[in-house]
């Protein structure tokens, strides 16, 4: 709850001028689409009527109050994520939610907890790789929450390069015993979530060592703290790896092991095992079937930015609807009195231009999280009959995808925040703690700059074999692109007007053009005389890979506008849904314009057209924009924002926010040659 | 003082391979030139001399430890701000401190506390804008700290817009006072530095009401709290706004003002004035002279803005040149037991892409801070003189790179945070906290967005004049480019190869006439028979006043190479500077290049130049980075950071960061059915 208040605000003060709900209100009467209709279409009911019935439980409850997060330092805020753990956790079993559930609940708390690896990666690994005496053994009990488990991987020395970690996993035969051990300082399992001050158990993974030779990393379930005393287990070493810049509420943690022995049985044993009779190796069956389950996780991390953009865009949109600072130059409005009235600050096209982007990104991003859970579900039936042919597209495209999204929504938040100006700096703007918490986002689950080489690598082995045969690989997404491209690489576009640009298949052809060429010229300089070495065209196969996703989500989000007919049949969504797409690409477009330009496919005149399309653009969202950002239904229980409610109602929740600031609750003393600080010592003094 | 250690570390565990110091050495040896030499060049002998004194004595003071600073929360924080502010003040009287070395000992600390506003706006207000009578009745208690003082301008809803402000001072006759008033609840004055608890004293900015009629605002001294009891005086209604995303030390504050009446004598009269006698408005004799001051202020802002650009760099050079992951693709290096060894991170070109541009900019934003400063002497000549010719040229320039500077220093902190991958995220990166420390830059002193504004419209105006008598406006470095354009608005550059790229020149003609094209553009829609709006043109305006700004620095830089003896006589200093102002150039271009390309300036295949060129410099500048980040001469003291420490000690100084944060110095409570939280609840229990 939230603490205070600590002062009295005279309760007559009104804010000056046209109030922030009355203007709101002005702003929703420009809709011209429905806005339910907009939201069932993203959505579907079956979603928003969970959302609905969640938010009536989860906001009620004491133990999710959010209120008094922006006032807490670190310690207070990780007792209040574990007792928000801990109440869910109980909640699900009352409710007995599902998956889809439990995964929404969580979302909406949106407070990164000491359970939050417990319930993702140490079940999921367990539900993976351990064998069904395995899963009896650790999964029932993890699922009843009577142990927590984590999933140490990285390591102080080691993140992203698995294959050189450090620790070791000896096999005694004749024990039938693991010895698992850190033998230096940076081997110790870093930044484990839920390892620091919570898990009991975690699945670390190690050099498996059989007979003096290394077999690689496998997983250990190892258990580390004992469950009553919460006491560390013996040949153990854990703490909390220390203050972060966000994920203040979790408890990464650190593992040193030395010499701790573990039972054959610890071994998740379902695709590669040492054998407890002979003691042999027997390697996996099948490393591809994992792939599965990464494009699953990575279309949760695009559907992820996509929210991230929408409450990014809340915030600035309606606040910048409510704010106004300054008249208008050329054509100032004058109220009844007669004074200059300010205008909004959303009508800067400066300012639109910041932040509708990210609300036509927005759109963009969704089109393409639901094609990848699309490829997803595809995949899984194709590999149920043997058949991978899908799998290095998917990987490759998701592993551009994974790292674009990242980079963009972070940086939307940003964007957003300083387009709130100062009061964007406050906690209240509830856009700094989404900056904090999703930024590790960009670096976890393959840094993005290091992923996007797996996107390259398998661009210009495509071309490399359309090179060869040019009719030869069957049909995909970049097959096409780079075959249109091959066919014809010195084509143009057409355009001449800028009323040209309407056309998606403009953009379609445009940005495939530019990837399949950036592609080209990296395969030269890699294949050519040069013999480039790779890590000299790094830069360049950085740009492939951002080229090949953005071609992606242009072709995506013009495929609805072309061929959606949920969209189609409502010609109210679709208008509007056209001005987005012409947005996102020609901005886009421009963005990259050095790129379109530098491969001869536009001339600097075309170019110039792109300029006067974005304003046109602009200038048609600006009505429609703060029902936009309602149509994402984002409760105001996950926004947390007071610049960006949807009442609207900024200036008075500041002054809420303000009062409530412990600071405010003791008197400073100020003078230089006293050593006495806060006058009646009632603060809270930690163990510094 | 860091709090723990909570936890024991087992001492024989080192890291594995080459460790960090003896990797650092490695990375020292390479150097060409003398990092002394270097340092020396940059700063001076007396400024680094003063720094050593500094150094020494501020960091053994333990008022002044900064180690606990991570664990704190926003009230701990506040605490060791003001205990740091009283010290130092203590400390520049036993010493006898001059302004630049009470300026220095401040950014050492670099600890923005609650009297950061008095030492800077109140005290410089007062000496600018009060009478010698004024002066002493607050001026010479503020310098003893007997009163402490903050500066009221911004308000709950007007920020930029500083000639809306709401707060009234009504001017009473008969009484010869002023009543001081806040109308509405967005006139609550608010972002107040130094307000929320600790000033006894504000210069509150209010309209100016004499006889009923308004005359815009003014400055008053108005007292707002008992200096001695610390209650808010009869009238005032003062706190903290609450947390903020950085600056958690400082007490931004607001206040209410119902009724208050001050006396005559306190409205600061050294410009404006109602004369006592006759209550007649007195006007301000020239307002231009403040010009002087903001250059001055400007010019502090694009020099930290430089050295926002070293810390950052210095980390991430540091900690990439010690940090190794994964072994090279194409030529692996083995250990002497036949391991691949894996490659330093700095050695990655993707790396060096992102951070080496960062170090070249630092070298560029310092040449143009020294500009600038030169500017400012010139200018305060010039005024003394009456001779205004060279203010608004000054005014334009620094207001646009006020907004670039700041910006791009934002995004290199991050930029650097991320090509530190995880351990980034710590907040021992040391670049958290400076992120979100600085960010405000962006937005106060004038948003960056709309101060660029100031640029553009100076640049139309000497466009325009020049247009009506093209030899007539004297030179000017504004006047020079755009006289160039105008000579020869289809100019072409005349490279051919990559090495053509190695003359300066080539920069300063290119920067000038793309900002000439883009204003003549701008100018175009604007004057022309589109006669656009200004609200229509703000991203045309903004990119005028960033490509302007961007010329500017290219010129700054380029002429260090050309000119400056101190630097030519120096050989080994000034092939490497060359090859960092090569790197800015060509980077910068590239960045920029759909707008060279567009105006037809460069083609396709000169802009294709330009990646092979960057690729040589960050080549050149690779043995050379450590050695150049060394010589910033940034104190690890103020760097604070443990992943770029000079000694280089990562990874045991990462495990002495976690070890001491308090989250591990209690046992928590996991099982979902019990209420307790932490086990034995000894730490602190806020007042939430």
């Amino acid at each position: 709850m939230a603490p205070g208040p600590f002062i009295q605000i005279p309760s007559h003060l009104k804010p000056a001028g046209l109030n922030g709900p009355e203007q709101l209100a002005i702003e929703r009467r420009k809709a011209s689409f429905d806005v339910g209709q907009m939201t069932e279409y993203l959505y579907g009911k079956e979603y928003l009527e969970r959302q609905a019935q969640l938010v009536e439980l989860l906001s009620k409850d004491p133990a999710l109050d959010k209120s008094g997060l922006n006032y807490m330092g670190r310690v207070e805020k990780f007792r209040a994520a574990l007792k928000k753990d801990k109440r869910l956790a109980v909640l699900a079993r009352e409710h007995n939610w599902d998956s889809n559930t439990i995964a929404h609940a969580e979302k909406l708390c949106d407070l990164p907890g000491p359970f939050g690896l417990h319930k993702s990666m140490f079940l999921t690994t367990l539900e993976r790789m351990g064998t069904p005496e395995q899963q009896e053994a650790f999964l029932e009990p993890a699922r009843r929450f009577d142990i927590i488990g984590c999933y140490a991987q990285t390591e102080l020395g080691h993140g992203s390069n698995v294959q050189f970690l450090e620790t070791t996993a000896t096999y005694d035969e004749e024990a039938k015993e693991y010895e698992i051990h850190s033998p230096s300082l940076t081997a110790s399992k870093w930044w484990i979530g839920g390892l620091g001050r919570s898990a009991t158990h975690a699945i670390v993974m190690a050099q498996l060592v059989l007979k003096g030779k290394s077999y690689g990393p496998h997983p250990f379930v190892v258990p580390i703290r004992d469950p009553k005393t919460r006491e560390m287990l013996p040949g153990c070493t854990i703490g909390d790896i220390g203050p972060k810049q966000g994920y203040q509420t979790t408890d990464n943690g650190f593992l040193l092991l030395d010499h701790v022995r573990v039972p054959h049985f610890n071994q998740l044993a379902k695709f590669a095992k040492v054998d407890l009779d002979t003691a042999v190796y027997v390697p996996p069956q099948n490393a591809a079937l994992t792939y599965g389950t990464l494009t699953w996780v990575r279309a949760n991390i695009v559907q992820d930015a996509r929210t991230i953009l929408m409450r990014s865009a809340i915030v600035a949109i309606r606040y910048c609807s409510i704010r106004r600072q300054f008249a208008d130059r050329d054509a100032p409005v004058f109220s009844a009195s007669g004074k200059k009235v300010e205008s909004q600050v959303l009508d800067y096209t400066m300012v639109q231009a910041r932040i509708f982007p990210v609300l036509a990104k927005a759109f963009a991003f969704h089109y393409t999280a639901l094609y990848m859970f699309q490829l997803y579900q595809e995949n899984v039936s194709l590999i149920d009959n043997k058949d991978l042919s899908l799998l290095a597209e998917t990987h490759a495209s998701s592993s551009g995808l994974k790292a674009l999204t990242t980079i963009e929504a972070a940086e939307a938040i940003e964007t957003c925040r300083r387009a709130c100006g100062g009061h964007g700096f406050s906690l209240a703007s509830g856009l700094s703690s989404l900056y904090n918490d999703y930024l590790p986002n960009v670096t976890w689950e393959g840094d993005s700059y290091m992923l996007s080489q797996q996107t390259s690598r398998y661009l210009l082995k495509t071309m490399r074999s359309l090179y060869k045969d040019l009719e030869g690989p069957p049909k995909s997404f970049t097959v096409d692109y780079m075959r249109s491209y091959l066919r014809d690489p010195n084509a143009k576009a057409t355009i001449e007007f800028s009323g040209d640009l309407m056309d998606p298949i403009f953009f379609i052809k445009a940005f495939g053009h530019r990837a399949a060429w950036l592609v080209k010229e990296t395969l030269e300089l890699r294949d050519g005389p040069a013999k480039r070495s790779w890590n000299s065209l790094l830069i360049e196969l950085y740009r492939c890979s951002k080229a090949h996703s953005q071609a992606l989500i242009v072709y995506n989000f013009s495929m609805a506008i072309l061929k959606d007919e949920a969209l189609n049949s409502r010609p109210a969504l679709r208008t509007v849904m056209q001005h987005l797409l012409l947005l996102y690409c020609a901005h886009t477009m421009h963005e990259e314009g050095a790129e379109f330009m530098s491969s001869g496919y536009i001339t600097p005149k075309q170019y110039s057209l792109l300029s006067t399309k974005i304003q046109e653009a602009m200038h048609s969202i600006r009505p429609q924009a703060v029902s936009l950002v309602d149509s994402f239904a984002i409760p105001d229980w996950l926004l947390n924002s007071d610049l960006g409610s949807s009442k609207g109602d900024v200036y008075e929740r500041l002054f809420e926010h303000a009062v409530r600031d412990p600071l405010n609750s003791t008197k400073w003393n100020v003078e230089i040659d006293s050593d006495v600080l806060d006058m009646d010592g009632t603060l809270p003094q930690s163990k510094l």
